[in-house]
């Protein structure tokens, strides 16, 4: 049984990880850089220890200190919270070889899901649903171009070692391919080391829809619905909520279906998240990635399930089963997630970091907010711009609007500027109310004008 | 339908009701004593107006400033909240007089909740359980002695006027209730104005389970289950949950059937709460009172059937059905509120009003705050000394104290002294775990040296 527990990472996840150990009775222990001395998530937790200087690469992401302060206070396990190390399957390794319960998917899974290349034939080979493309990396320009005619233009190139935007090359024509490619190859060696690439068929338009999956060391996994994460900016998601209002049941079925296969294939453990591409045109998914950790959006899918998701990863964690079966996974109501952000919507989301004046959070029926801000906090300028998660549920996604609009309109943060503003637009516009967006929203609306 | 909507109230309750309007598109109107400029209140409304001085007589319970204030600013309707007019049958049919909806019942109903030994006779016709004694109020002192005789001591004696604990004597024995109905009557004679007693008889060891009741204009009624109320100190409430550790399923039914018929024996409508006393030793039940308002703790009952109760009380004093039937009416999970207020439990909970410096509410899954407190704020000494309600909801009875011990560890208040301390103890102390109290336990336990 695991007793006691390191949170590396910092944040409002690391308050979400702590405040889920103190309702279990587990003993927690906070890491933080030198410019964190001061973080919430160190006042929290039951023993803090500094893992080092300011820059993520030497604190949150030095794999020895961190283990070293494992080790000093006897920690049994360690949750990666997302981001940083949370897919980095040596430090998962390392965890193990240290002896120490890595909150997570094995290092195994983990790797043959961050190889974009490999994830994509393991879900071919399972029955996933992929993109037409490439089998493998492409050989060289004439099998990238015979490829293509295959499977018609536009296609997007992508290294193999990318992720999060980078080293992804769209091509209309047999012109931007070659040149693409060229370009992409050397990209690619150069940011990763490996100058693989692949091509897949461009959906222009679709929606980001995720299934949230859990899984257990024995066998067993279910999933827990969808989120749609469609409104994003330049790649980083702003909003989710769930159920997507683009989705049927039968659609969320055969999806949620997909997901568990996904995870079976490579022995996954604890929660994920299987990302697609749903192409609503042609009423088609197609896997995208796997992300093998919690994600900032899994708020939503515990307001509509009732499960605590960070509970039952330290449960599987702990070699105990899934506590519900796929029957037993109900959906309830809608919820939404509005991220805030310490940015400046007004000036292009310039980041905004400083001294927070004065605090003071929504409350009431329905409102949940998931931070690690306080009154007279310093926003380090160092780490991730998000201060806070505004989750609002309600009966109908009508009324989590309501509820978001509400929420935010008492919101009080002074002393920065916050992407609330930017919310407050996007509920009020008429196409997001409808539910009539893509993930090219922000590109075709300009919402902050509107 | 209401499209502007007059609180004429304060606090948290105030917060709650402009919180539920927003919601629903109604605008708001605060009103607020000299004393509450500051209060956070006024500041979410969409409009304040100032009612009066501090005293409560001059400013929230004065007649004339509220009704102008509405008048003025083209008030539809007016949300008494609790305490102060709530139960003010006279407000309610001045409401009806100047064509103002009061969002509460008729004053035809208040009035007779509100005088007791009609209330009792009322019940008692309706086939609503009453505590055997006197049928209306004792003529003498033969009469008193016949009665308690027949009913057994020990027997309570209760002014009819009175209320809140109040003009109430327990005698055990013959000698007891002769000179305890002579000073009852001539107390009640002095402090109401009306000298009535009546007899009932005095059942010791009880728990106060009561049930919320919500009623429209076209003779529909249903009631929404149970809460659990016996933690008390000096019959102040400070602790509620839902559902109730001591009530099955078949004693839910009852009750709630019984609370039912107790709504419509008055021609009830919106949201009531029909107390009663438990006598858990014999499973009986018999009614204590109605309350012909919101209640402080009607979250815990939002939280298990996801009804809100003040969005239904605007709706049904619009003039609407009832949103759901009684078999729309489910239960899940369990909910716990801890009311937090500006009291020192470690000095007999002597008031400590003044300024927080330093606030910051718990968050993160199952925790709901409802409160009008922000950092900076000056608690006023002349008003309820409640500065926030925290509410926890979980899967189970264990789930929603753990999530209630995890939420008042991380509640930051600095500036004054609060019972979050009793609560901590209240919440660790093995016999309320157990779920074995009555009215009694914090006569019978110190909680705070436990």
């Amino acid at each position: 049984m695991i007793k006691k527990l390191l949170i590396a990472n910092r944040g409002e996840i690391a308050v979400r990880v702590i405040r889920a150990c103190k309702e279990m009775g587990i003993e927690t222990v906070a890491v933080f850089s030198e410019a964190d001395r001061e973080a919430l998530h160190v006042q929290l937790a039951d023993e803090a220890i500094c893992i080092g200087p300011t820059a993520s690469k030497d604190s949150y992401l030095n794999f020895t200190n961190i283990i070293s302060a494992a080790k000093l206070t006897g920690t049994d396990a360690i949750h990666p919270g997302y981001g940083f190390l949370a897919e980095n399957a040596d430090f998962a390794e390392l965890c193990r070889d240290c002896s120490i319960t890595f909150v997570g998917p094995s290092p195994e899974a983990i790797s043959k899901m961050g190889t974009k290349d490999v994830a994509r034939e393991t879900m071919r080979k399972a029955g996933v649903p992929i993109v037409p493309g490439s089998q493998g990396v492409v050989k060289d320009q004439d099998d990238a171009l015979a490829i293509a005619d295959e499977i018609g233009y536009p296609v997007i190139l992508k290294a193999t070692a990318g992720g999060g935007g980078k080293g992804i090359r769209i091509a209309k024509t047999q012109e931007e391919l070659i040149k693409g490619l060229q370009i992409t190859q050397q990209e690619a060696m150069t940011a990763f080391g490996n100058p693989g690439v692949y091509i897949e068929k461009y959906i222009e338009d679709f929606r980001h829809v995720e299934i949230q999956v859990m899984a257990d060391n024995h066998g067993n996994a279910i999933h827990l619905g969808e989120r749609d994460c469609s409104i994003q900016r330049r790649l980083q998601k702003l909003l989710e909520e769930t159920p997507s209002p683009a989705i049927d049941s039968e659609t969320r079925n055969e999806m949620g279906e997909a997901a568990v296969k996904a995870a079976l294939a490579v022995n996954y453990s604890g929660a994920g998240t299987v990302e697609f591409i749903y192409d609503y045109n042609n009423r088609k998914f197609f896997f995208m990635e796997m992300n093998t950790r919690i994600q900032v959006e899994h708020p939503v899918t515990e307001m509509v399930t009732g499960v605590d998701l960070i509970k039952e990863q330290i449960r599987v964690a702990n070699g105990e089963k899934l506590s519900l079966s796929q029957e037993d996974v109900t959906f309830s109501g809608w919820a939404i997630e509005c991220r805030i952000n310490a940015e400046n919507p007004e000036k292009n989301f310039m980041p905004s970091p400083g001294k927070i004046q004065m605090y003071l959070p929504p409350g009431g029926y329905g409102v949940r907010i998931d931070s690690a801000a306080y009154p007279g906090y310093s926003i380090p300028p160092y780490y991730d711009s998000m201060i806070a998660k505004v989750i609002t549920y309600g009966a109908t996604r009508e009324e989590a609007i309501e509820k978001m609009k509400r929420a935010l309109g008492e919101f009080i943060i002074e002393g920065i500027h916050t992407t609330i503003p930017f919310h407050q637009k996007l509920l009020a516009h008429e196409k997001f109310v409808e539910g009539e967006f893509n993930t090219k929203f922000l590109e075709i609306y300009d919402v902050m004008n509107s």
